[in-house]
């Protein structure tokens, strides 16, 4: 047994998984830690070390994967996510890159890549995305021409949630979500008391298509279920007629040579 | 090979459709931009420019479409889109009719046709409304009922979201959302302690309601669903169960006439 | 033919039920301007005219269907609550019952007993009642317990929105909606800063149990449409084998008397 | 018949369980009144009495099934729910543990236990629980991931509902309900104007998970629905068919061996 395979049964094995997820654990509790200031200031040296230590392991592990596997540890997509979580958190995060700092907690989410159960829920998550693709364009169609349209009518209100462009799509955006659409609508009624004419057609048309685009998402979840479970029980049963016509026609075949 | 038949097989090539996607998504972009007061300043004279050379474009397909197809050309609805939208755009935007200006950017809906994928989605949601008639007028009657009441009822306590019947249908709408009913609810309830008793009718009656018009959406997209899908697997099972059968009959038959 | 019977068909006459519809419309409109106080200085009387007329319409509409049909009148759950929306009308809307006045309106639902399409979906609406009754009085469990255990735990802490167990109740079920529920919470972790334990259970159950209510709905109506689609297309199909199998067994049946 | 089969029979008699359910129902509602402090300053002797002999005729239940039954008793998990319920009652509720004053009124969830349409109800709701966990474990993941972020690059706004990271995950969580949502992420940009970015991805991948959690409680649900229903009726023609068949063949064999 070659040293590479012998690498491979050993990052292979559950005992050696379940390590790994320990070290995710500890790591993502202390990357919570860190954002309390009282716990930096008292035990800040031990977080960082911990943080070090944790990354050191997840560089160790993806190294000794790469040796094992060579290029096929590409082939699987959940490789190359813990290799581009990994890779980031080896860039120097300084200067304009300083947000890189607080999304090293993106690790965390190696959890999912480890866990076969939460595995299973993301690719079932993932692969209903494309479907949506058509339905998701049209939406932020709608959005964008919602919002040259409310920006037109609108700009001059003085209201800053449609001070640009920009503000105008926050603003419907998060009309579309329904959160707070009457206090939008009702301040600008006080200048432009037909603004609610805009706001029912948007919230209609709007509302319709995330509806559709809901029940687009059930449908397809719907279709791949419908396919999968009542066939069976069905085959069972007529395969069970099928036999006995079959064995029917076998017999007055036989009568009829008989004869 | 006729000059209109040439012009035909321009028109419909996709090479000549792409062009006029991008005259599309430019021209969005343009209006966009039209926005901004700052770039307008700037590169006003350029904006509308492109804003009239895309309109051009835009006249000059739709004729060389009504020239290829003739009258034909307006039994495709998506045509009839396409020449209304070009058509407003035409209109004289001044005085009353100002608002129309901001309505140029409705040609981004052209996008729509131009795509596949979108016309499809979009030919779904068309035809998901003839069913959701009947529930969406008991929707509205039940906004009037519920309007005129709470008029009769709040219309003296001074609140300007019931001052007259329009406030008051809008304020049940915004209720009917759910955005903020709690609000406008203790509001009331300040002076008249039991407009609770109202609003739990209103909200009770008007969620079972839109709770079956969602309902009735879904129904209606899965039964399309149920018929397309199993049926080729069964239908094909019980053919062959059907041809057994009538072979079998066959064989008694020629038995028969031997006997 | 007697006098009972011609009024009956008269009543049943699509030209008779149209006229009625119209006077429902015309009625709902008329009431909807007795709310403005403007319309009504105006127009008073011919506003009261025109509503005693339309109850007198419908008093005699009634009167008629009931000589006619006799008892079995009252079969018809719809005719019952024409019957119960008109007789509410005649009662002395004057003292404590002056609230009846503003239920005037409730005679537009008269509407969803003269429009079929109408009819057959709020008989659909009442039809998936019963089912949901088990899950809407566990929801109201949950409310109940809920309010006495927050109005244990609030009820000091000044907040009106906690004063007694009605505003409690009020409280949870605005909760429940999910309107504004994190104000009502920040409000009280002021004084009560582990008051996010019993939000976050609350909203946790309550929203799982609506969510169940929700489903429940979707899957009664799914039920009934599965029940009614695929059925006929199946039977077709299995009656054709069926004749053909009884075809052949008789086929035999005429050999085996022969031989 | 010994004491232990006849106490057995009465505990499971009709009229011992509608006796149960009286008493569970007026605790209930004592439990309720003592929320009002006027009306425990005038009855409340009267209603700590009742609260004293319903909690009295629990235990004696209690202890006349567990006499019943013996240790069969704790098979069912409901007489389970119904002892730990009762158990807590009997604590002395002082000192810390004064807020199990507070959750005597969860005794009313007995009643779920003692309606059969409830109970059942209930245990459908228990049993999709395990299909969700990993939905919601993933669900926890992104929370916590995202509540790290937020304090990382909102911890230094002075907001105080990103103070600590347990502040932002209660806000995180109010976002992930779309609970005014608009409103924190309008008060953030005013230091920090790109937090848009970061609350667009929340509630991208966070409304969307919730979606497909919502999903797959609705098709958990169906799958068992779909199981159940449409195979008695199938069942019933096929089994038609199939005694259709068999008895062509015994005539076929009886006439092969008259033959």
């Amino acid at each position: 047994m070659t040293l590479r395979a012998r690498i491979g049964e050993v990052v292979e094995s559950t005992r050696f998984q379940w390590m790994i997820i320990g070290v995710i654990v500890v790591n993502a509790i202390t990357l919570g830690a860190e954002t309390s200031p009282a716990l930096v200031a008292k035990h800040g040296d031990l977080l960082s070390t911990i943080d070090h230590l944790a990354l050191a392991v997840f560089v160790a592990e993806l190294a000794a994967r790469l040796y094992a596997f060579g290029w096929r540890f590409f082939r699987d997509p959940w490789n190359v996510f813990d290799f581009v979580i990994v890779a980031v958190a080896l860039l120097p995060a300084a200067g304009p890159l300083s947000v890189l700092r607080s999304l090293r907690i993106l690790r965390a989410l190696r959890l999912v890549a480890m866990v076969p159960s939460m595995r299973r829920v993301v690719t079932a998550l993932v692969k209903s995305v494309p479907g949506l693709i058509s339905l998701t364009g049209l939406l932020m169609l709608l959005l964008y021409i919602g919002g040259v349209i409310a920006s037109n009518l609108f700009g001059d209100s003085g209201d800053p949630r449609f001070g640009d462009l920009g503000s105008t799509l926050l603003t419907l955006f998060q009309i579309t979500t329904g959160d707070g659409w009457s206090d939008v609508m009702r301040d600008l009624m006080v200048h432009q008391p037909l603004a609610w004419i805009f706001f029912l057609c948007y919230l209609m048309v709007g509302t319709f298509t995330m509806l559709n685009l809901f029940i687009a998402v059930v449908c397809s979840a719907m279709e791949s279920d419908v396919q999968h479970l009542p066939a069976p029980r069905a085959a069972t049963h007529d395969d069970l007629l099928l036999q006995e016509v079959r064995a029917l026609r076998d017999e007055v075949r036989a009568m009829r040579q008989n004869a």
